[in-house]
């Protein structure tokens, strides 16, 4: 296990009450107490990712919020998404792109699970490409979670591990993903939407595989290496060693998690 | 090194000479003797992959013949592009593809680069990752090529290590693959077609960024993970211990180089 540093730093409450009951918060709520607290590592003249998916938005939101009020200036935002770009847009964060701003000071995003090495899973919004091109490029990635995300391994949750893959012979690439992990009990299902059930295609025109895993898969590095090397797979949604802080915000307070480097 | 058994098994020259002075045969012509020497390998049954390029073209001209000739009966072919496809299609090859097929008998298909291991370098063709999920899917996989393919280390002809990339944030993906092989004189360049030097867009909607190396990239296998991990990386053009057969034509005669399992 990675060395962490965890803090309890805040009680999670936005209104705290002198009453000793407890106040209950929605889970965006939550979400939204997780991103505020990731703002205040924002300084004006950063260069941030900015996430994509319900929690991320918040953060978005927010830096909107701080840049109208002159409390941030010169911030240029790498949206991970088109929707995040549509959001930025109108809240007005000035944009760019990793061609032109190869190094991002701080990227700010949710994710689908945390572990207790801080490594992810991500892409359940489909993003999950555009999202590692602009986090694998930062110097600080602070993930912001609620603390129903926390897993003991990735996969935990029994909600998937989505993979990228191009369409040309997609059940192919499917079967085989399966097949790997088979002493995980894996299953791999194509992501579809709409009615239909027509796949569901990403910004960059690929399928998404949802892999559901009945046991930990294990060594994460191997299943990385091995998922990347299949022929047809252009990314996964495993973020291995990449967040150096996570902001988990639950019932009693926001805990913050550092990678010790 | 692995275990490479050689032996130099026919004349090169398709009309024997009697006479002592050798018969000048053009690169084209060589490179339709490997193609055909490979096609001995094919039985009626089998389920074919068939590869693309100047050399594996004559593979499936050949096929188409005996197919017509009542030589060969019961092939499917499983082509690794669209042109190959219309070519199969114009010689009378049934075909199908991965999802109905997952498992390829034998692919016959040419290559850019042989190293001594039979390691390869592919796709300067501009469809290595459709050949390397079939060739990937073969119990066989037979590689022809004429003597000037053959190199002491991959990227050592000074011609291209094709690396398959998302259009989007090309620049950075190129120039991180670029900082990667720096050790090695790496330079990477967008593949463009056309005379407004558009960029090449592959079948599967994506770009190539061609490597150019000065020096041995070291170890393979390593550069082959390395390359893949990159986010915003499809696939890559290095064929690494796929190949069982390679065929080489030469002036002097066919080799025929096995891998030993």
């Amino acid at each position: 296990m990675a060395a962490i540093d965890t803090a309890l730093v805040v009680p999670s409450s936005p209104t705290p009450s002198s009453s000793s009951s407890p106040v209950i918060l929605t889970q965006d709520e939550l979400k939204k107490i997780a991103a505020y607290k990731a703002v205040e590592y924002v300084e004006s003249g950063m260069v941030l990712g900015l996430g994509t998916g319900s929690t991320a938005k918040h953060a978005v939101a927010r830096i909107g919020e701080l840049l109208k009020q002159g409390k941030l200036e010169n911030i240029i935002g790498i949206p991970t998404s088109k929707m995040t770009q549509e959001q930025a847009v109108s809240v007005g964060i000035p944009l760019s792109d990793l061609d032109s701003h190869p190094i991002v000071d701080l990227a700010i995003d949710g994710a689908d699970e945390v572990d207790p090495d801080l490594n992810l899973v991500k892409g359940r919004g489909g993003s999950l490409l555009r999202e590692k091109m602009i986090e694998g490029a930062c110097k600080k990635f602070i993930v912001i979670v609620d603390e129903t995300k926390q897993v003991k391994y990735l996969g935990g949750s029994g909600l998937a591990v989505p993979v990228e893959i191009v369409p040309f012979c997609w059940k192919f690439t499917a079967s085989r993903l399966q097949k790997m992990f088979e002493d995980s009990g894996c299953e791999a299902k194509l992501r579809t939407s709409g009615e239909n059930e027509k796949p569901f295609v990403t910004d960059n025109g690929n399928y998404i595989v949802d892999l559901y895993f009945k046991r930990s898969i294990g060594d994460l590095k191997a299943a990385s290496d091995a998922i990347l090397r299949l022929a047809g797979v252009a990314e996964h949604g495993m973020f291995l060693d990449m967040a150096t802080t996570v902001i988990v915000a639950g019932e009693l307070g926001v805990t913050v998690k550092n990678k010790k480097i």
